[in-house]
């Protein structure tokens, strides 16, 4: 591909991602749309907090805190009346969502990571293309993952079963899709378990 | 494939199913194992409730209420240390699970379902053999589905995207694969509301 051709496709990529954010629950009261841009803190926008919130294209991802801290939040397109549509997680309810950002997604099927069953890329490794809703059904022998390397596109990583619990973003695009150990999943992170994982898509 | 084939291969699936169900949290307390068996009652089994599960092997469905009514959570092998980790539905806590059954599957990839834009197997149709975390980033224009057939497998369809809010299971093996309306997908349905669908595997 030439290099006209690239910058193209990343012009046209560009314009896909479109969201819009209302203060209360069910699309109600003040509203804020975003296109192809981060929001590193939505109470600058004189929002509270974020109760309801529609993907119009692309994938995104929300995160509690301001400047991309705290739980993660993966949201593809669709409606989200309420925070219990998207936090997915019951056992901790901030109900919080105060920065987001698009996130860039490879082609669904080259989509690639490989796991490792320690710290830095040691241990046992499996690589994988495909979404897993249970990683123990797969052959993976542990309920933890304690290091991974995104060779390619983003993916959501999940504390239980059956896309569950916290959410974990991992993408090519940041980290240098390096995440050597459970503190770089995420600054909500506490513990290594990891027991689902799917691919990212537009 | 010879019928002392097929009955093998259901022999040798019918080996599949496993799971073990304690009483409290973190696989404390009272315990009980089932083998390729259904419970229409944990409470026959003086449980008061079950608060912690492991899926040793094959897909299963939980139920809120006895003789399997009420909400549904699919359960994948793996470790679900307590409600929060099955349920996946933080607008709605009851914090029950008292009847469960084994789900059979059809091979992942030969898996198929229709969805449909009105009951009764109406209007607009799409037909699906592939997991998708957004139903409206696929083209489907609606965040409902009024009616779904399936063809092969197992399936759980979802109230929100990423495969969050209230959990369906739709399965050939039951009700004839036939979901005319909303009632039909559960006991606890109380809309079309439909946003992300996803095949069950072993």
């Amino acid at each position: 591909m030439t290099a006209m051709n690239t910058q193209q496709q990343m012009m046209e990529q560009m314009g896909q991602w479109r969201i819009t954010v209302w203060e209360e629950e069910h699309y109600q009261g003040r509203r804020c749309e975003f296109h192809n841009m981060e929001c590193q803190n939505i109470m600058d926008r004189e929002f509270q907090k974020i109760r309801s919130i529609k993907v119009e294209s692309g994938a995104w991802v929300g995160y509690e805190y301001p400047e991309f801290q705290g739980q993660q939040f993966i949201l593809e397109k669709g409606d989200y009346p309420c925070y219990e549509s998207w936090s997915g997680n019951c056992g901790y309810r901030t109900e919080h969502m105060l920065s987001f950002r698009p996130i860039k997604c490879a082609n669904h099927s080259d989509s690639k990571i490989s796991l490792y069953e320690c710290n830095n890329f040691q241990g046992g490794k499996f690589e994988m293309c495909d979404d897993y809703p249970s990683l123990q059904a797969m052959g993976w022998c542990s309920k933890e993952v304690y290091s991974m390397k995104v060779n390619s596109g983003a993916w959501v990583a999940y504390q239980f079963p059956g896309y569950r619990g916290y959410q974990y973003i991992m993408e090519r695009d940041r980290h240098q899709g390096e995440y050597r150990n459970y503190n770089e999943y995420g600054t909500q992170a506490q513990t290594n378990q990891i027991q689902s994982i799917r691919r990212i898509q537009h």
